[in-house]
């Protein structure tokens, strides 16, 4: 026996009792991979073992890259390390590999730390993944996790002088720069300063160039709100520029009192509680609830944000990824599950980047069903559905809140709410809202709440004044769909490739990254206009788009700018049409056979009322009701939109 | 055999090969455990397992607790639940036990929740972890991880009916939170609404309760300076209240740009990020880091702060946690590394609850030999050391510094530096510095920097404002620290049990959470001066403490104020004072025999020309450098302090 599988065997429980002959059947016997081709059964034995795993994943990247960026690529390389951190890709090679950080032992850590001692090139740290892999290299064979099987097997560990050297850390850098560059993933921003008088107008580096934003979070213009920028002058002179500490040790206010009874008040929820923004919301909240209910099992939307992807994995616990708003699929994973195991339903009302809205009532019936909690997301809802601002949850039930009935309601029925106060608020901030015990526990207990400076009280004033001012009045939300409807039907009448929704997310479809940053900066440079093109990994691959975000403030001027834009760069471009993506069979709903007809979740009824722009530019502090107001149509005469009614 | 043993046999390898005389024997030998009791050998082996791990860790759980807050408390109970994200306490029982959140499939998600299926409480989902539990059991011995021996097994498993109720969310929120009222932990926020126009004072819930504030961390009272004020305000009417998206998307302007240039000046790095909070900075920085690069160990300061402690755990990277500020510990860490592993020392300049100041040279020293990174968190420093208020790091350079010539100073050696705009700045958010291509890195790579809404356009023309004007002006840090060395030198010469340490901060040692908690009360109530109570998890539980900061506001009058309000609440508490620790053998250099004479890191010299309050509060917008006004020495005359020069 090699003297190195004989140190291991004293070492592993496994080899210890197993004779070289039965390694050797393991290693040649084959079960279909999860890559799609196969691998032995010793390779789905050594897979489950934390050392050996290891020793896999170094070779499945020789395999599959040659990209060393550090004088010395023994160990992990970055890639099986992301899989680390991306347990969707990850459990299925390394299921039980412990992926977070461990206080451990010297000894434990040397056994962990790539496979060879600097100064003994040759003496393994892991006899045991060493001994594991040497076995099946005897055996001859071994196929590595992409599937593509090799009868040689490559020269994983080799003595190198190399060793010695220290880690090249600005090579790593460029590395992953170089990456972000090669997949064309790589971020240029955008030098875009946003004029509070002037909206949706911005301005480029100097103040002659300007440019109309339309995609903005800033979907009310709420960030130019007379009444929330009063609140915060005033604010700002009478307690200053910050809050001056955490809100344990003199950052809690009356500020952050008012401003956590709003966002209670507007959720009919017993409480509230503010972070610094909602992806620390929802990442800090979920990462609690998660680490400390026992035995926790998260039910995550396959489109859900990375700020909710990052809270459950910080958790520890355990996730399952259901098909983006697939109430099916959302059942048959928690019918899967015992029913005392705690559950949270992890999903958004309206999803970003395709304007899709989730399932509210659905998923709570199944939550009650099954003992689960319900997390709902409303970023990108909250300030522009319901009666009162309060999000979609709040929308469907539009009488019962409008007539100050929540009890039983869809959104009374929802445990956890999390919203944010940068978007149609107009500020920045995020938070969470639900029964006092949970926000009292999550107070109590989550570390991105409790070591972190309070948000401004010129911000958490400027934030109150925002979420009251559209608790009272909903002219800015109406103006803003009817924009939104505008804008659709006329973009679909010329053939403009939106991605179908109910929200007032315009996407439209691109699909390339090159071309769809392409088509972002013939818009700013030659139209003056700014739309962001949306590449990997805010959309998957192949599904680049741009995204569009019509304002009340996007009058007729400004829609008519837009259209024509759009057609010179998709012609010149020559970017695909609908009628393009039919062709191909569709793709997002754009241009699918038989793909149901999409209505808006603003009903016409809803609509009745809507405030002509005009004035509600002319009267930002008024507060007026929906219907004190005369509707002004707004018609887009070009294409022969013909009514302030959505169609 | 046990049908269970037998099934579980066919599926694990290990049990497959070992006799259950083997398994006897193991389970009787023992080895000593990480909790100071013996474990069998048994157990060493299972504890690798991810399966079995956890269902020893039940069995702990049953042992070390009681508590149970569900109906059914099957599987890990939150106590273990909590271990799993604390690594320094996890790894030694769990190293093999994956703690990440993992989409995995089904079989795979069933094998890890508890033990049995709901419907079937006899059928295990985990065969192995059942069947090695019950070779222990067969055995008649099994020591829990706690220590405590006992011949008994107890009965781990067990057939119930309420294992069909649902799980009680709201009474593990009650029971969350009754955890923290028995340990005394639980937190009750003051409201402290501080007073731009009366710094350092402050009203209470209405506005004719003042009170003086003594541990706000707005440590130069920049929050009221009148350049960032007019700053915010110009930028809040020009730009609004929002940022209005990502900084990709919409959220990128000349603020941000503006403020990240300052930064890099600043710290003379090539480039800086801002993000949403430092806690977001440090925890985004360090999980990128660790989980991107290929091996990456850090090393990590035990009282680094717990954002720091977050970003290392998130990476999924290892970790060795050296001894605060012991560079013996540190360097053997590092030798015992492997060179070309890389390694990120992670460290903070000011410890913000003891004041202690790391020792940045010698780490660079350590570093730049063993192949590491540094990563240095100058969150309480940033504004207040150095000639520019670039930190501690550069303070200890102070005359290359103030000469302009950084190259080769310990702040050049630095790496990455990270810093807060919320604390001597006075506004809110958080900063990476270092290369070029670093920051490019994380700008690339870190969801909590790309997924989140930009600060506000005036909370950024703010903080630039307070760094330019710290950067050409120092007198507010220099009277801080006169004020800082008054305080100190009176409460010592009371016998109040001040921490010794070189900085700003004033820690007083109580020693009992409640007792902590009863003064700063009482101080409030009794005294109008706010000074909150530092309990456990932000301190060890038997070092609370008090933690005041002294600002150039903090004039004499308020000072006086102080020490009279301290002299009735130790007197009616009876709390300790330097003698009694003294008489205890010390704690925390308190009353400790031969502990070294502590001298403050600004030096008399550096503290020349220190400028007198009034002169400060008249000219806010003054930036005269530091020998343009005369000194004017800050008497207590009732303990004989006596010049402007710390002692």
């Amino acid at each position: 026996m090699e003297p190195l599988l004989k140190q291991s065997r004293s070492l592993c429980p496994f080899l210890k009792k197993t004779a070289p002959s039965t390694l050797r059947s393991l290693s040649t016997s084959s079960s279909p991979s999860a890559g799609g081709g196969t691998m032995s059964n010793l390779q789905v034995v050594a897979r489950r073992c934390p050392v050996m795993s290891k020793a896999l994943a170094v070779q499945s990247v020789r395999h599959s890259s040659s990209a060393a960026f550090g004088k010395c690529a023994t160990g992990i390389s970055h890639i099986q390390k992301r899989n680390l951190v991306v347990p969707s890709k990850a459990v299925k090679f390394n299921a039980g590999q412990p992926a977070h950080a461990q206080a451990a032992d010297l000894e434990d850590i040397h056994r962990k730390i790539g496979v060879y001692d600097a100064g003994n090139p040759e003496k393994p740290f892991c006899p045991h993944g060493q001994a594991a892999l040497h076995a099946a290299k005897l055996a001859g064979k071994l196929t590595p996790p992409n599937g593509t099987r090799t009868t040689r097997p490559t020269k994983v560990f080799s003595k190198s002088t190399e060793c010695t050297a220290k880690f090249d850390y600005e090579a790593f850098y460029q590395n992953e720069i170089d990456k972000k560059h090669k997949d064309k993933s790589y971020r240029y921003f955008n030098n875009i300063n946003r004029l509070a008088k002037d909206f949706p107008q911005a301005h480029l580096d100097t103040l002659d160039k300007l440019v109309t934003s339309w995609c903005s979070n800033d979907y009310l213009g709420m960030g130019r709100n007379a009444e929330v920028l009063k609140a915060m002058h005033e604010t700002l002179d009478m307690y200053g520029a910050g809050a001056g500490g955490t809100r344990n040790i003199s950052g809690h206010n009356k500020h952050a009192i008012e401003l956590e009874a709003s966002l209670a008040k507007l959720h009919s929820k017993e409480a509230a509680l503010v972070f610094s923004s909602c992806f620390v919301a929802n990442d800090a909240t979920l990462a609690t609830m998660g680490s400390k209910m026992p035995d926790c099992v998260f039910l995550s939307d396959s489109l859900n944000h990375s700020s909710m992807i990052q809270g459950i994995r910080h958790s520890g616990a355990k996730k399952m990824v259901f098909k983006h708003n697939d109430l099916e699929d959302l059942e048959a994973k928690l019918a899967s599950l015992p029913l005392h195991v705690p559950k949270i339903i992890a999903f958004e009302s309206v999803y970003s980047m395709c304007g899709s809205i989730g399932p509210i009532e659905e998923i709570c019936d199944l939550a009650e069903k099954y003992g689960a909690l319900t997390f709902l997301d409303e970023v990108h809802a909250v300030g522009m559905y319901g009666p009162h601002g309060a999000g979609v949850a709040e929308h469907l039930d539009w009488e019962a809140h409008a007539a100050g009935r929540p009890k039983g309601t869809i959104m009374d029925r929802i445990d956890i709410i999390t919203g944010t106060l940068g978007k149609a608020y107009g500020c920045v901030g995020g938070y969470i809202a639900g029964s006092a015990r949970f926000v009292d526990t999550i107070r109590s207990l989550a570390p991105g709440f409790i070591f972190t400076t309070s948000l401004p009280p010129a911000t958490m004033a400027g934030a109150t004044a925002a979420i009251e001012y559209q608790y009272a009045f909903d002219g800015d939300r109406k103006l803003q769909q009817e924009h939104v409807a505008i804008v659709k039907k006329n973009l679909e009448q010329r053939g403009f490739p939106v991605i179908p929704n109910p929200s007032h997310i315009v996407p439209v479809l691109v699909g390339s990254a090159e071309l769809a940053r392409k088509a972002s900066d013939m818009l700013l440079e030659d139209h003056g206009i700014y739309v962001q093109a949306i590449n990997y990994p805010t959309v998957p691959k192949g599904q680049e788009r741009l995204r569009i975000t019509p304002t009340p403030g996007h009058t007729e001027k400004f829609r008519k700018q837009l259209y024509s834009a759009l057609e010179d760069v998709w012609t010149t471009l020559g970017l695909k049409r609908t009628a393009d993506w039919e062709l191909e069979g569709g793709l997002c709903g754009v241009g699918e056979k038989d793909a149901p007809k999409v209505e808006p979740i603003w009903t016409a009824e809803q609509l009745q009322g809507t405030v002509a722009p005009l004035k509600i530019a002319e009267q930002p502090a008024m507060k007026a009701g929906r219907s004190s107001v005369t509707v002004d149509p707004i018609m887009e005469k070009e294409v022969g939109y013909s009514a302030g009614i959505v169609a």
